[in-house]
């Protein structure tokens, strides 16, 4: 089991998880929380100055611990997977323009060809922007995402095929994010996550709960302690591995989106220092 | 690839596929349609003789495939084991009157335990079923459900865990159900249904497809064809290890549930020719 949770330091909010407040009020109030992180998702910088933006977040002592997300590397078509590769280069360009030293990969899926024709095109996918990422000097972190996603959103659903894929690639500029909620289920998870970090690819590590039931195949994650996972436990394996970054939560849910954000906030803190 | 379908006597439909029908309805449009098996759910056999209802399914030529379904081994509490043990055996005297070769097993989970205990108590309900089991003549099949089921539904959600299960009790009345709907996403499928011949579990098939999106968690499976779920190659790979049996279509669906039965019914036949 893993160390108690006294402070939040190392707990990273999502701007998803609270995603009615702009980014500038989210950062505020984490800040104002005493949180030390914070993961920003695309969409919250938009028309923003990337660079300022950046920096607001780093005057309020929140260090930038990702961008989210690029990915989606499949598709039936050239000239499709083209534009896809080209999106991730954008991504890179904002994550080095906001100081945040990864992105956060949703690989894809392409309804209409094989899993396995997906998960290549997303190799090369990854292939084709290295350069860029390492010049940026951002690390490009696959997330394995879970099964019942496999149709349209991701061809990688487990950490042992993610570690797969990351040891091929084998490049310091590409790592593994490892989510709860996508890999809770998983025997494996255990061993899986120890070769993660003994190949020095376990870069980031997503929290939340998974409730019974789910409501939406998307958006009704549940906070920490409402649902079945074991995270305690996985947060050991992880932490047994010496990994010291951030505990990320990222929460999405229409429950939670329509309920006051600051309450919404005291529940995080809350459910962190409880049940993580 | 699998051999090409041209006819519907490997061609078996399940009760709660055309659930607005009741069982005697169904009996006859199955029949009339020249389908070969039918595999009953026991909300379908309520206030039925089941004997009998077992012998008119026979007088219109429809095989009984199995009867759907027993499991939900786990709980908390001991008395709830217990009782989910007694409801078991009366699943399994339910199908010996019905004439079912089978019991197929939606194993269970309990929130609240972790999903290794929940495994051990699914093996010890099994064991504590045996008996029974043998003396009846019945198989209980173990079927992996898909991990987006792992909290509430079935602890066992990949062919691997059915596989050590069914291999630890290493019984002729114990098998294993292979569902497209649960199992296509896992890189090792094709391995583990070999292995599960292998071992005599392979015992149960059933089709449908995955759609994307997916609207629903429980009840919005498609028709084959309809979803990104490589059917012809699985359908392929069970046949190649000498499986013979029925190919089931079991579809939850409250968008066909709504519709003319009969019109549905010539879409599943439809389907089945040209997608399976």
């Amino acid at each position: 089991m893993a160390k108690e949770l006294t402070d939040f330091k190392n707990l990273c909010v999502h701007t998803i998880t609270t995603k009615p407040w702009p980014i500038e009020k989210a950062a505020q109030e984490f800040s104002a929380a005493g949180i030390g992180g914070i993961t920003v998702w695309r969409d919250a910088l938009a028309g923003r100055d990337i660079r300022k933006t950046g920096n607001m977040l780093r005057d309020l002592n929140l260090e930038v611990v990702s961008l989210c997300r690029g990915g989606f590397f499949p598709a039936l078509t050239a000239s499709q997977r083209e534009a896809a590769i080209a999106d991730n280069l954008k991504a890179i360009d904002e994550a080095e323009a906001l100081g945040a030293p990864m992105v956060v990969l949703v690989c894809g899926a392409a309804p209409g060809q094989s899993l396995t024709e997906s998960r290549q095109q997303i190799q090369d996918g990854i292939m084709a922007c290295l350069e860029h990422a390492a010049a940026a000097r951002v690390k490009l972190t696959i997330e394995p995402l879970h099964p019942m996603y496999a149709g349209d959103r991701s061809a990688i659903n487990t950490l042992a095929q993610a570690n797969d894929m990351a040891e091929a690639i084998n490049s310091p500029h590409v790592g593994v994010a490892v989510d709860v909620y996508h890999l809770w289920w998983d025997p494996d998870l255990e061993n899986q996550i120890k070769r993660c970090a003994a190949h020095n690819n376990l870069a980031a590590f997503h929290i939340c709960d998974w409730k019974t039931p789910t409501l939406d195949m998307l958006n009704d994650r549940g906070l920490m302690g409402e649902g079945c996972i074991n995270l305690k436990q996985i947060r050991g394996w992880v932490e047994e591995t010496g990994f010291n970054g951030f505990n990320e939560v990222e929460v999405f849910s229409n429950i939670y989106w329509h309920q006051d954000q600051q309450q919404f906030l005291k529940k995080i803190t809350s459910a962190y220092l409880q049940h993580t």
